[in-house]
């Protein structure tokens, strides 16, 4: 088990993970998820130090795509319709020149057991299903959806001396395309 | 009662089974529902043993159709708008060549009862209303939406040796055209 | 206080009522509400056995319109933008022929008050403001959004004999166009 | 500290303090939030009292404009992918006529501390991040989302004996826009 001081990346599942596992189901069969405003302060975090964040997830959906890459995930390292996790969670580390040594991997359910106990630290929310429970490094204290990815990613951050809040950072040029379209429609400069 | 080691299939009511009975009211008088990514899964594990699968509720929206045609429910065996649960019920057994004996339904509230007293196990949730628990044969631990529709396939499929997942199996196939129309949009190869 | 058993019609505010108070804000200002199955389903069972059934809220929203027409609300019992809601609560009464003795009214925040203290039976859900539970004739143990509704509704029918689910009731004949719509987007027969 | 009978304006973010922190990705990238209708009620309190009120968030989405102009505040008074917000919290004070220490300003999160700290009350939700409880003036026994604001903003009202609900305020007037829109759509006279 690789210690936080020692983490170099993340990958995260995501039902489960950055959700308690709900998903608005749509008209068009697309589904929906609701993301929490701290964890992904704590992927700003993240992308700001120079983590690379990988997102290894059996659904597909725009929605997931969009709400990463303006968190700073790069769309290369956005894996959806994951069907086989360590086969993704490899590319990752080759494509980001990382060791599985030296990736957090967050799993919540069965077809995240191999990712996790391949990853170098292995950890999943409290309210995971047993059999991940007992293949994780870590068993979070918080569930999946409120401050589990927050919790983890502060912690390492702050076993590194990287948690530092700077107002002065540019978050803005993350997503420009929503920003030109909002001010667009509202006629608000942005 | 038919033990959990001799059910053959599934039928479930939606409101209060999948979900914790919320509805999403939308302008056209379309209704949403939050279903929970630890249940489609199961119901995925389900279909991939062979097991049919019924949806049988009052309900009746596109997302419902979508939803279960993506994990791998026949639309044939999705009966919406159902006023008497037991005849879609007798109807759901006669075309996938089961017996009631055979088929485990899960209902929450009083039009359930009649079809959850002629299954061959009837189930429900810990916050159905008291008279669907008195008429259930097992009221389980789990209330609705969270993990109660997990709980019964895991348990159906342990008993009988089934709950083995493999990742090589073929989920994509599910939905070929809802992955046409995402890579049409979004550019990203699925 | 009117009892139960002499309960004639039901009015109700919508947020904190039908709804835990959640309202998920969308681009355009409307405001979409997360109704419950259980409450729905006694609304729907108000509207069989004949009692009138009264809308009275703030808010205004299509969403509001089209949920309680689907339950069986008549178009004209619903008071949306409702500023004084006691002059609507009168309103309703006049329309239906009904003495303000006969009604049951259920809020749960201040603008409230003179309807809960007018009305035969003012009730409140549990987690209503102080200052409405001071005013209510009965508060109840559920709170706003889960059962709250259902509770007044299936005590109240119990109360009168009237708590009787009939399968062949026709529901669909509720909303046609709603039916026509789906039909031509899914080829699926309604 | 100021105290409650001297506060004159507020200021608030809105990820944490107005929600549980929970958002709803859309496809295009937009973040919808649920607001809650007691929350609600108190900031049209305030407007109908005469305080200006500020909001100051890092996120950007319509849904924000429109959900806190309709509930009367100020377009200019929003600040949205506010980066540092001590100086859009300055900015609001100036164009209000108003010092830092007649405000209260509540933030639940890391970027929020500055503003807590210059604000004459700083006040943070119980499920606020740990340093913010340090920073905060106050700590409430109210998580983000439900009552928070509410219990904010009554309490201030009530110290200086402004807590008095008129039902013949007239608040339609706040949103033409959207009631001439509506009743395009539905026939329905408002």
């Amino acid at each position: 088990m690789t210690e936080l001081k020692d983490i170099k990346a993340f990958a995260f599942d995501v039902d489960g993970i950055f959700t308690d596992g709900s998903v608005l189901a749509m008209p068009d069969g697309d589904l929906l998820r609701t993301f929490n405003a701290k964890d992904s302060f704590a992927v700003r975090m993240a992308w700001m130090n120079g983590f690379p964040v990988g997102i290894i997830t059996g659904g597909c959906s725009e929605s997931i795509l969009n709400r990463f890459k303006m968190l700073g995930v790069e769309t290369e390292n956005i894996y959806m319709l994951s069907r086989n996790k360590i086969v993704d969670l490899e590319h990752f580390c080759k494509r980001n020149n990382l060791t599985l040594d030296q990736v957090a991997f967050a799993g919540d359910d069965v077809p995240d057991i191999p990712a996790l106990k391949a990853a170098g630290l292995g950890i999943c929310p409290a309210d995971a299903v047993e059999e991940v429970k007992q293949a994780s490094d870590i068993v979070s204290e918080e569930p999946g959806g409120k401050r589990f990815v927050r919790d983890l990613i502060e912690r390492t951050l702050r076993a590194q001396g990287k948690w530092k809040f700077d107002p002065h950072g540019s978050w803005a040029c993350l997503y420009p395309d929503h920003l030109a379209a909002f001010a667009d429609k509202t006629g608000k400069n942005v």
